[in-house]
């Protein structure tokens, strides 16, 4: 009897329901609520884990940090995690270097995107967000569909032409070239407050590999509405757990100093007994029972 | 012209204002969202990182994570810090290391509980919440008070002879035996459903070291019922950010399985520019600006 | 086709070799060495890492610094690799962690002892060298083996009754109710200056469990010696790559000060070429040449 | 009474003996020796921690890493720490976080060099070794100086002009260059294996910022000839640390295997109680004597 690998069960889970949704995480956490709620997966998120760490999302937290969590994340709940390795932090060198390390820490994929390191915010006059050439973006996806030792390990190339404002052939061209370089999905972002862009996109694209996006700036693109475009497999909820959190504690904060104390707030958050038992408090008890003397 | 140090201000702070807010935080994050609501400083909590990583509370996450993030949050926020090294990781020797790691790390106090390591869950038979003998525990005062570097640096006992059952002299006898080893203040702990075990301590005791309580089981402790009893100086909301957090996951991740999308949370939780904002994402741009050429 | 666990090809090298050396590690690169040199085994040491950190090995560096440093060593080479693990950092219930943890690091075996935490130096009064309980050692051990996933997995028990001065007969009986409670090996360590107390010990040692040595302070205890007493299977050269690192070290620098420069020490150390070969730099090269463009 | 900065300490060794010797360390271990044996300061190599890593100097080695092992080597020896910060990990923004990192880990100087991100080997062919443009990395010193906080922090330039074989006049526009922009000194460096070229580029170097050397290549450069040039005020041994410990491993590890056992390589390394006494294991005793009860 073999044990079905991470991927495996992903890679099933898109073939047996057509569309699987996947939530941010930035900690075991969030990752243990996200598996209680239903999700398909987790994706260990490089924004949220930024956010967490009250810094911008512009490559400073490190590889070392954001597989330190993952690991963690794995280790602690049973979900399939999607690892977002932004451009895998270097060039096919150190995609090779990632890929080994996040599928050694139980990643059942990754996520590489075409931009070049480091990133700069899409905030700046649009020139920055240069992305790699063609070619060399096609070498990070060889390099990384070499290095896995699970066939079925997902690499999923994220294709950066609309955000960069290149144009819908550019992004059909780049995809096709991912596609032929190994990738096993295509993640299409776009910038745009409607879905229209990527709605195009999805239907002028004509590859194998089915398509991923991330629904943050058009949230009226929902499970229908996908699944009646019918390439896309995955839907990736980007940072809804840190906006959700950053929500309640601003709330719960400030009415603690309002109320001078926490006899409101108390009646209005889960209690103590509830984080005992997403620690798992009772698997505790039972070990002290059995094995301390 | 010198800086006041962090612990210089907690000390004004409290007697200023006789009474000081120390909200608890388990990341960078929910420490800037104190500082932003106008607690007076920042618990970091081992219980609260405990949940953060899925873990019991039990000493498994080590003082090497719980440091590094204790640092992460003196970077990126003002207040200051109170932080929570349970037992000090061992015994005296360990608490001299844990003293200079954490002065050094920016914290301006430390509380170091008197129990005996490694901690076991309250929720097994009594007999196990041992606590250490007297002599012992005021040894490891005294190596935290040689240690610190800032004589500012607040090195604070928490006293756990109410949480063991051993009564009220007993909690007395130990909050007067660390005094006088060198503990600048007293946290006085029960797990009793009402204030009346605490407030009867607080009107026993007429050390002059003030005394800290973290009111989680007794919620209608308020600030005006502290004040009341005047020798309280510090209230510690001891895991109120982590249950705001998880509420708040657990109601949004089941809506948007619900929904099939985010298109309902997006209006109920904050948006990804305040979380851009809370990232300090106008200084990376004026940064870029100044700097990118 | 399966693959043999790292487990299964250190018992199997015990099964058909009758006796396994395994060298002291604190890196990846002293690993690597070992492995080099025909080595069985590495002995992941938290004294060594102390060391190398500058720390007194009295539970100072963390569990979370020891398995990081561990798993780097686990990636790097192909031994199988003894993880030192001191007393299991805490209780059963954090062996039971630790267990979970070095295993899905990639440690072999894990060596557990049966002193209380924290360590105290053998150097101060004797008394002060507390052994835990027997029945708690056992709970340490019994949560150990219930929780390793793969059954070859090595539990070995540290025995140190006879460096507390307790005497062979409470080594001796110590020895059988660790094999009682499921402990794959018995450490034996003796602090004398000749191998006579553990020669003494192994001749009157009948238990099942072969006996595992660690030779730094007899060093006349050979392999031909270990052999002739037949029931020992693993000898541990505890701390020889970190002595023969300070012993070098000290040379050149003083050699370098001494001549104002590298012009005579280059000659006599390894060159700069066989840093880059340890570090695979050909690898390196091959995949640039494969995959950048 | 106010404490000179690690910063203030090394300028002034500077102006006051005209050379500082500077020691490559990868762990506090290797520090403390360096520190023992009289050199003037610690270059925190990433050379040599990847290579403790077993892994190529190509940015796999993460700024989580090299900056927590730089801050253990802070902790543990008092001589000034010139930080190896490769190409600041990333652009302007980057540098912008690492030289708040560093410094407040305890660095007092930096040395940041003008190749582009990740590292590329020198060993594929030549066009790779690719140079940031001036204005760009101007842009990053200049980040790096308005970040500082204390104005005695060394900012220094790593010109990498000559290794990628863009001549002298490149070499020398550039260092003018990044003097301008405010670096402090400026680090030339040469693959050549004499130290023709490097003499050359001091001899021709008319600027204010005094220079720095790695002379691996040409260990025939000595202090006596390094002074005859009359303008390098820093000397680095950049990776003699690591060299001499290999060397001694190989020989050490083939004896024991060689001899079955360590009776004779005992003789030839330092002791057990040496290393003790470089943990400062009499400072664990006197805090035991003083504070355990």
């Amino acid at each position: 009897m073999t044990t079905k690998s991470k991927s495996r069960i992903l890679r099933d889970a898109m073939a047996d329901k057509g569309l699987v949704h996947i939530m941010a995480s930035h900690a075991p956490l969030s990752a243990r609520l996200a598996e209680e709620a239903g999700f398909d997966g987790v994706w260990a998120s490089g924004f949220e884990l930024s956010a967490l760490y009250g810094l911008p999302d512009v490559s400073l937290v490190s590889m070392t940090q954001h597989l330190d969590m993952m690991r963690a994340m794995s280790e602690q709940m049973d979900l399939p995690i999607v690892a977002d390795i932004d451009t895998g932090f270097g060039n096919a060198v150190n995609v090779i270097y990632a890929v080994e390390q996040y599928e050694a820490a139980g990643a059942a994929a990754v996520v590489i995107e075409d931009k070049s390191f480091p990133k700069v915010t899409s905030l700046v006059a649009d020139g920055r967000q240069e992305l790699l050439r063609i070619e060399e973006f096609q070498g990070k996806i060889e390099a990384a569909c070499k290095t896995r030792k699970d066939p079925d390990f997902l690499i999923v190339a994220r294709d950066e032409a609309l955000i960069a404002g290149l144009g819908e052939p550019e992004a059909l061209k780049r995809a096709a070239a991912y596609e032929e370089a190994g990738a096993d999905m295509i993640l299409i972002h776009s910038k745009k407050k409607t879905p229209d862009e990527v709605e195009s996109f999805v239907n002028a694209w004509h590859g194998r590999a089915p398509v991923v996006i991330v629904p943050t700036a058009y949230p009226e693109m929902n499970a229908e509405r996908i699944r009646a475009l019918g390439k896309i497999r995955m839907v990736i909820y980007g940072n809804h757990a840190i906006r959700a959190s950053v929500t309640a504690m601003q709330k719960t904060f400030s009415a603690i100093i309002r109320d001078g104390g926490i006899q409101k707030v108390n009646e209005e958050i889960v209690s103590v007994e509830e984080i005992f038992r997403l620690q798992r408090m009772d698997r505790v008890k039972a070990h002290e029972r059995a094995f301390l003397r």
